[in-house]
């Protein structure tokens, strides 16, 4: 399945069946995500994958009980990073200067540009947020190209899960859900119904 | 090529050598942008895709005078909405109606939850801007599928490069830039680079 054919295949399912999502389909999921692009390269999130039902039970009560939550296989817990701190970028810059075998005093300009994004001010979890959403639309088409079905979640409360979850000790914060599992075709009246996107003549303003 | 060779194959060229993208393949990526995934499927953006030599020069100027902006085949700015408004709202609702063959009075729920987004309190781009990432993950793989490399910019002068396009005016405010071109392989010293990535274990928490 190419990329368009995923596209066209997924939608986000509003009941799933149950079944369970094949160890080797979610390796390749969580593999995509791994691989996703992040601005500078520093994937500022934390990336938690929920089987445990009685969790997923706890869970659900603070997602409005959506019932993907446990209907699905596995649930993905989109988590960024409160804060980046140099911690963080020197972490990072160490694991560059490993992987491509350099050293990390040649890294140093590098290390500069990263440090604008941790002396941001204000919220970083509005930067970081919107880096995790790449590994989402990432992870959707990985899905997708498995036929498993994904929906992502914006609906919850995010300061229950949150607790639930101990993210916060963590410097994490919850952004988005994505319950991994296969749609109920029978029970969910959207798994026929046509996709609904605007046209590209009115989503594309062409400037040749 | 699949999701994770696709992944494995790109990385965000810094040099680019100028040749064309094709038609087809420009097409296919902005098709992917198009079927992208975003919050209840409102699809809060534009996306101007630019080739117009003249243009991207002034743009680049905003840009920290980055090389691809010119260099690349052409420019994709995601613009995200600043307002949700009830106007967006009901011509999304008339888009569903029409597409499904369903009346839109029927779709009162659905819009009242969507209203719930143009309700909330609070400057909207913050929430636009994440779907846009959404489509600009998707956009990245379909532009790896067809071997067209893709480099996403944050580094850019907002304002400045609204100005140029008179985005205000529309309602929008661009949050990401991405040029689609080809990487210069001999001037660009990361085309042979190795990725940089977590380990598996370093990014996902298993709570089985």
């Amino acid at each position: 399945m190419n990329v368009i054919e995923a596209l066209n295949w997924r939608y986000a399912a509003k009941q799933m069946n149950g079944n369970k999502v094949p160890q080797d389909k979610l390796d390749n999921i969580l593999e995509a995500i791994r691989l996703s692009a992040s601005s500078i390269g520093l994937q500022p999130y934390t990336i938690l994958n929920i089987e445990n039902p009685e969790l997923r039970e706890k869970l659900q009560v603070a997602a409005n009980n959506q019932p993907q939550i446990t209907q699905s296989s596995n649930l993905l817990v989109f988590a960024a990073w409160t804060e980046v701190t140099e911690e963080k970028v020197d972490k990072y810059m160490s694991d560059i200067a490993v992987t491509r075998g350099i050293k990390v005093n040649d890294l140093a300009g590098f290390k500069q540009m990263a440090m604008g994004v941790a002396n941001m001010p204000g919220d970083h979890s509005v930067w970081t947020a919107k880096q995790a959403y790449i590994a989402l639309g990432t992870a959707l088409i990985a899905a997708a190209e498995q036929e498993v079905d994904a929906t992502p979640m914006e609906g919850f409360n995010g300061e229950m899960i949150d607790e639930i979850l101990g993210l916060k000790a963590q410097g994490l914060k919850s952004v988005v859900l994505l319950p991994l599992g296969y749609r109920d075709e029978e029970k969910d009246m959207l798994s026929k119904a046509k996709k609904v996107r605007r046209s590209r003549k009115e989503l594309v303003l062409d400037l040749v």
